[in-house]
């Protein structure tokens, strides 16, 4: 699949190899030779491009790959004219054996041939015979040697930079859950709400289990354990210090979790005084499905940087940019709204518009049950409470403001409120209705603004709201002012130049459209037409 | 977390809202803001950058973010400068109403706004009047309305381009697990072995379960269902069009298993005859933790694919090639060993070598029950059985083969026979020694040569197995090859020139190195030593 999707990748038939499909390219630079057991993914093969690695040989998962493909790897990329093959070996014993044994075959066939050999794992305070483990700060090293490769370095500048880059790299993951290998039970039993620190890539044992904490307590335990200078296989970690940190997904960490454990991280490591130079955050070196996460460190100076910052063609990297994080500014204040609203200077209109506002509000609050009601029937049963949020915000704006001369004002302002206090689907369907019927009556009044108003309020609602007459969805409020409107017909612009009402609106409605919403906009509509009809009067 | 790790972002105070940090070369640009609820990650974050989003607004965890925010997105983009405002929304209710609402209250301070509506789900045969469903295919939209915007196109332009572009884009997930909000249950119940095919990106149903199938399956049914002419929501799909196909990971797939699906759904497509431009594998619009995968079609033309070609900063953007895939040679043949070894020519020792094999062989198969049961006491109880392998091996290849005189051929020959046969970290530990041993033999046999051999095997062995004396580890045979040398000592040279052997040697040895692994060596060694006292005499 990897292969198929990446046209700078190809398989050598017969093994389980993919090189390079520009082997010509590499004529007289080094050759770039990684792997291991499969169920890593993305590593090895997806960081096989221009500036990372020229191949990868994989074994079956978990398990190292067999040393005839590696030797086949290796003569592939020899017979293409390189000047020298490195092979970055993550410290398996497996791995050791059958690189190292490749190694000297090829040697033994006059392949100028090195390996370096990566041991990352910050996890343990005693190292075993075995050394410490290769974990994803391997993919530091496929980076740097890449890019001294590919800027035409000998084997053995390579080997002498990269051995002491190395040095600087550590890495320490943590888990939440085992991962299993397709066939086989899960690797290990870990109960729910227990997390095990440092295990290895296979799920290897760690070196303590322990109950899920908070993303800061865990990061930050696993960043003390990292550097603490009684541990045989820390990383020594100093303020002044500048890194490169590499969050990496064992497997099936949310990408939201991810994200919130690599904030933590920045803020640590910069609360430390630890100079964050660049981050990478995903899925670099995989434990199949593991649930975890694995934090690596690398030391990096101007030197290395440049290496990590050139150009690679490798599926796997990350489109990371070359400026340094620590230090920047990484929030900015919004704008201030476009145009500031005039202030509200009241005028004729004023008096009648807050009897109808005052109106409609008192209407709303009893018909609260009601409306729940009918809601209960269909919905979940809120249908009047949220009205009557609106109607209390309503009450409450009067009492401390003037309710400006202009519809339009009124209108807008009517549509942050209920907006911000009613919420929902409602409150956004009231607040579009509000915000579009605004726009023809600022600076207007008469009939021919008041029906470009509601056409225009409605339009919006059927626009954003998707639905249509006969609908009974959530956003059925809007098929309420298409009706309503169609109801009114040429009545409309009557009732609002302040002319009588109609009584039996309610009635009927109430028996054609049981819907909460229309028949809450039916209660207003009516109040509207009362409070207009008594001033007529 | 994403915005402290990519320079090209920064956050919104007072919202979740992630804007360009670059906001001054907007200027005169159309800007493209999308976003939704959270738990979709990278989207919609991730994919800002030159050319890709302005900004992205983030709700809670599966809910549609407020139109308080949205605005305050839009009117900072629309400050900074830009010519106007392209909103990109997922066909969600919440969605719809409340980037609808931002949008009007934008529009009605002026700002140069519009909005496109992904509506890209291949699930329903009879679509809802909700329509069908946002998914996956956004990311596409995102990168070639990016492109154009990038491009300096007009407002009215990118929508019409990418109103067009829409039509020709479909998704279709499957799941074989449910997601979970954080703080509540899992977001519907699967059954372990059913998988639901075209469930949403929030857990909503799907159109069928059934039993978990095999990837090529699984694959053709997804394809099958998108392309079905008699479903509403299809996406038409005839041999001759061109696709870019995008792999999305809902979440804690595998990424082997990403890679599986992929390969498959790349062949699948090619057999219909569709030309797979390009593709996009990994995790671009997740569904929290969910164990799925949606599979997203483009039509392309010329001019689609540079668009999607061109560049971006966006994190969360993969690191593709702008070469077609299909018709591409995806494989090549291993290059031929560097120096084909020379024919095998007969010599004066060829008799004594071929005695002392047959000896060997004998000798280990008659032991084979003792080095097993020394093994059970501390290993996996195999350390007969292995030598016997390779004893057999050396037996069957003396039948068909003539030894050749020059023991460094000899001893590559078996370094080949013991990788391949015997398997295994003895049979590498043993390659390695007789591939090392094998370089200073080729083409001399004195007492010498022999010691540099001896020399050369033991130190790759200890260079590649990593085991000093005194360890009792997997590769604990090493250190016989170390002790064997120091106890054989001067006499060393004397067994290998034909000279007499010793009989208390394998009886000591038993008791000071219990270990398996240098007792089979001890055992070879008897009989070599035998071997040639026999000649000597």
């Amino acid at each position: 699949g990897l292969v198929r999707s990446s046209d700078g990748l190809v398989l050598l038939n017969g093994h389980r190899v993919v090189l390079r499909s520009d082997l010509s390219n590499l004529k007289g630079k080094v050759a770039l030779l990684s792997g291991g057991g499969s169920g890593h993914e993305p590593a090895h093969a997806g960081f096989i491009g221009v500036g990372m690695l020229s191949g990868a040989v994989a074994g079956a998962v978990f398990a190292s790959p067999p040393p005839g493909s590696i030797l086949a790897a290796i003569v592939t990329l020899w017979q293409a004219g390189v000047s020298g093959v490195l092979l970055v070996v993550k410290n398996y014993t497996g791995d050791r054996l059958n690189f190292g044994l490749a190694a000297e075959q090829a040697r033994a066939q006059g392949v100028a041939i090195d390996m370096v050999m990566v041991a990352d794992d910050c996890a343990f305070g005693q190292t075993s015979k075995a050394g410490r483990r290769g974990l994803c700060g391997t993919v530091f090293v496929h980076k740097v040697a890449g890019a001294l490769a590919e800027e035409g370095c000998s084997l053995e500048t390579i080997v002498s930079r990269v051995t002491k880059a190395v040095k600087g790299i550590g890495t320490l993951g943590v888990s939440l859950s085992p991962c299993s290998v397709p066939g086989c039970l899960p690797s290990f039993q870990l109960p729910a709400g227990e997390m095990e620190l440092g295990l290895g890539i296979h799920g290897e044992p760690g070196i303590k289990r322990s109950k899920v904490a908070s993303a800061d307590e865990v990061v930050k335990t696993m960043l003390n354990h990292m550097v603490d200078p009684s541990s045989q296989s820390h990383l020594p970690l100093n303020a002044g210090d500048s890194v490169v940190l590499c969050m990496n997904n064992l497997g099936s960490l949310s990408n939201l979790e991810m994200s919130v454990v690599t904030g933590v991280a920045i803020r640590l490591l910069e609360e430390r005084g630890v100079f964050v130079a660049r981050v990478m955050s995903g899925s670099f070196m995989t434990s199949l499905e593991m649930a975890g996460v694995s934090l690596s460190l690398m030391h990096v100076d101007q030197e290395i940087l440049r290496l990590f910052d050139a150009k690679t063609t490798a599926p796997a990297w990350p489109n990371l940019s070359s400026t340094s994080l620590s230090g920047r500014r990484w929030s900015t204040e919004p704008a201030k709204r476009v145009s500031e609203e005039t202030m509200h200077i009241p005028g004729p209109l004023s008096a009648v518009m807050q009897k109808a506002l005052e109106a409609i509000s008192l209407s709303l609050l009893e018909h609260q049950e009601e409306l729940n009601g009918l809601d209960r029937a269909a919905g979940d049963g809120d249908c009047g409470s949220t009205h009557a949020l609106a109607a209390r915000a309503i009450q409450e704006w009067l009492q401390g403001h003037q309710v400006p001369g202009c519809p339009g004002q009124l209108l807008s302002t009517l549509a942050g409120l209920v907006q911000d206090k009613m919420g929902g689907s409602s409150g956004a369907l009231y607040s579009l209705f509000l915000t579009a019927a605004a726009v023809p009556l600022k600076g207007q009044s008469d009939p021919a603004a008041w029906a470009k108003a509601l056409q225009a309020g409605t339009e919006a609602m059927k626009r954003y709201g998707g639905a249509e007459p006969g609908d009974r969805t959530m956003v059925s409020l809007t098929l309420s002012g298409t009706l309503c409107e169609a109801e009114l017909g040429a009545e409309s612009t009557r009732y609002l130049t302040a002319k009588a009402g109609r009584a039996s609106y309610v009635g009927t409605d109430h028996q054609t459209l049981p819907d909460p919403g229309a028949v809450a906009i039916a209660v207003i509509l009516k109040v509207v037409c009362e409070t207009l009809s008594g001033i007529g009067h």
